[in-house]
């Protein structure tokens, strides 16, 4: 991994040396991710990144090369020194990678001193918004793929090469089966997927003649890209011809990709012809300008498609190309106490939840669904054997009783004292788990659209704290 | 740069062995990279990225790592040797970085073996679509910002850690002022700008304590961030606090910075009590999900803004987040002579122009206005004292005899077998090269709504070309 110690916003480094000149920077603070809205109007949020933030953490180290940049902006030998010596110290606790998670819930929680909590929120919040952004539009897209298999097809349209690789990670953490980014497949041990473009048919004289030269060279894994000139009149035909051949060599063909045209007509007619001539295990994969809701149209027409494969939708998430994480205040220690700390907007939606604090997900015992969330303050305690109510946040009248329920905390401990303790898990283990972790939502959180809202509510306490809080701010009216 | 060998698409490796397999990876090709559509609905796109493509293909090697990796991957030592041995030998012409250029335009044209020319074509695409996607997002929201300051804020929603630092350069091309990005402040000696954030402020016991301690470690740059509490009752009182001690220090305050509500109605409030105060020099910042629509209205509405700091949609062009360049076949070379190609489709927009072709602009020699470009083939001469005739491709009968004009030719060598020969340029002149190209478009080009589009027309040779290509694809019925 490149170094990334500059990789954060200067007003961060004009603080750092403003608390250090105040004599503050050693005090120590909390921050919290989350972000408020799930992306794409989408029932959850699958969190991915973790391991590349665990990464940014541990290296982080700044170099004489970045010392001179820095103090060449104009800062002295004392701040230049403090950063010379900069090691990560702080305990951060945050989801397990893959967990689902919902607007307002802490993600990640940050307990440093504010000197190195201030110089990391850049990199923690550009890691996690962009592959917690791209593995929930992949899982939106796996949905309404039904099972088939989604091929991660983006490179070329990502947002630079880290998109292009840390996207394709992050799809198939949210469910895809593969990518076609060859260095992504070496890093994070992807399968990588590919055929042959509409370049490898035009430099031979005709396509039939192209389709023979692939099929001598991959006489085993023989996929034929057949709308270069005219799929039914031309494509088809020539596949069925090679494909004849082949199995006359002894050799069953994989099948062939459409990359243009009304992929429901031409799919349906290619179903009907390679059956006609034989060839019910071929497949047909699909490829061009696709999404979630074409996918899902393309379903309804009863389009004959296997597997499909996604570019620019999906890694760019390009609705919705950015999740909108931030880090936030919660608590500033003093005298060995955390006070909660609270940014007050006109929003209501922006007024922060102050405090250190957890969330919880409650699930039914017999079901083993998930119920609701629970936003706590770290210090409180569920009596499991209690039944346990929980209410909205604004529209307080709206109360449920729970009953024969589980409790799991979500966030588990990242750093402690500046060591690793998270254990890390292959893209294949973090994608099973994502599995299992949607296994446990209902359905009507997982719809495409529309769906239903997931409880997120605060505990009675941290509820009073807020409440007291926002109430001695706008009585007090002083700053 | 880091090791991008494998930042490909699995099918360029594919199509490589098949290559060679068959004995025809030293075939010479030629492939033109374009795009079919302006980002935004922009008039235009400014092309960023030539130096990082640049990186990239000088620094094009495997290492031991990528071809234990790719071998694995089934290829056989005859390939990996092939790959082993790999440099770029090709001849590779572009535009001059930060050129305007314009739908269907070749703006990279590679001319190597198909071997070579299939590898490079994932990273080019990659690397020329979003820097070129940003720096004419940026572009638009200069225009709207109308010679005020715009500050790239977006890193933390950045789509990974290249985007963030890429993006940031290339947003200055386009024309920001300075980035908050450290890193790439670092890598591209641009300006990095930056104060505080709303955490500094709490981490005080009160506003007015957070102001003095920024002034005091800042006194000769002080600027306050005004909307943590409240702006009008709160912030921006207290900042006039702080910027009468600075007077009496003998300094003089930079300004404030407002992040939220409605920046229209408190830009302009506090406009008046900054006047009020004595402090007419003290600027304005805004920021807060800012884009080219809200800015243009804002300043409809007399908002009293000096400075736009621009996050998220313009590091993502979250309107539109891909540039969908592309990368097609234009020739073959059979016996030294180059063989047109041509890739037919039933959308008329998606048939390719084929043969070695150039682009070449046409300037109106008394205003020194760009009147229309024009592709042609390689050898073809403009001879420049006679009169012009242009037409539009489709509507043929929409034509115009060019007079007193001057020629430009739009492409020019970047590497000839191998070397480089472009003169790399540092952002700032890129930047001012941009400015200069920008004033030889009319106004009716610039607009940010509705632009009047530019003329792109073939030369009759090429179109003669193309016509008798499609017919006789459309005759034959073979492929």
């Amino acid at each position: 991994m490149k170094n990334l110690a500059l990789l954060t916003d200067y007003y961060q480094l004009t603080m750092m040396n403003g608390y250090l000149k105040n004599n503050i920077h050693n005090e120590n603070v909390v921050f919290d991710m989350f972000f408020r809205k799930n992306p794409c109007d989408n029932g959850y949020t699958i969190i991915a990144g973790i391991e590349q933030m665990i990464e940014y953490i541990e290296n982080l180290r700044f170099t004489e090369d970045d010392l001179e940049y820095v103090k060449g902006l104009g800062f002295d030998n004392l701040f230049i020194d403090e950063l010379r010596n900069f090691k990560f110290s702080g305990t951060i606790y945050g989801v397990k990678e893959g967990s689902i998670m919902f607007p307002g819930e802490p993600i990640i929680r940050v307990k440093s001193t504010c000197f190195e909590a201030q110089l990391v929120e850049t990199a923690i919040l550009n890691i996690i918004n962009f592959q917690s952004l791209i593995a929930t539009k992949a899982s939106r897209i796996c949905n309404a793929a039904k099972g088939d298999s989604v091929f991660e097809f983006g490179l070329r349209r990502a947002q630079a090469p880290d998109a292009g690789i840390y996207g394709a990670r992050a799809a198939v953490i949210g469910g895809c089966s593969s990518s076609s980014n060859v260095l992504a497949g070496k890093m994070f041990n992807i399968p990588v997927v590919g055929t042959q473009a509409h370049s490898w048919i035009q430099t031979f004289d005709t396509e039939l003649e192209s389709f023979r030269a692939y099929a001598r060279t991959y006489p085993d894994k023989c996929m034929l890209l057949v709308d270069t000139y005219d799929a039914i009149q031309s494509g088809i035909p020539n596949a069925i011809t090679v494909f004849k051949e082949l199995r006359e060599s002894g050799y069953e063909p994989i099948g062939i990709r459409i990359d243009s045209g009304d992929l429901a007509y031409l799919s349906k007619q290619a179903r009907k012809m390679l059956d006609k001539a034989g060839f019910q295990k071929a497949i047909i994969v699909a490829s061009s300008d696709l999404d979630e809701d074409t996918i899902d149209d393309l379903k309804i027409q009863g389009a004959a498609i296997n597997g499909w494969g996604v570019g620019t939708n999906l890694i760019t998430s390009k609705n919705c190309p950015a999740l909108g994480g931030v880090y936030k205040l919660a608590a500033i220690e003093k005298n060995n106490t955390l006070i909660p700390k609270i940014k007050i907007s006109e929003n209501p939606e922006k007024i922060t939840n102050p405090g250190y604090k957890k969330v919880v997900r409650i699930y039914d015992k017999y079901s083993g669904k998930a119920l609701a969330d629970l936003i706590m303050l770290e210090d409180e305690v569920i009596e499991k054997n209690k039944p346990l109510t929980i209410f909205h946040p604004v529209y307080t009248w709206k109360k449920k009783v729970v009953n024969n329920y589980e409790v799991r905390e979500m966030l588990i401990p990242i750093f402690v004292d500046g060591d690793k303790i998270y254990e890390s898990q292959s893209v294949k283990e973090i994608q099973t788990y994502v599995n299992k972790e949607l296994s446990t939502l209902w359905p009507e959180y997982l719809r495409l659209n529309k769906p239903q809202v997931y409880k997120v509510d605060l505990s009675q306490k941290l509820w009073t704290l807020k409440q007291q809080m926002v109430n001695q701010y706008k009585e007090s009216g002083e700053f």
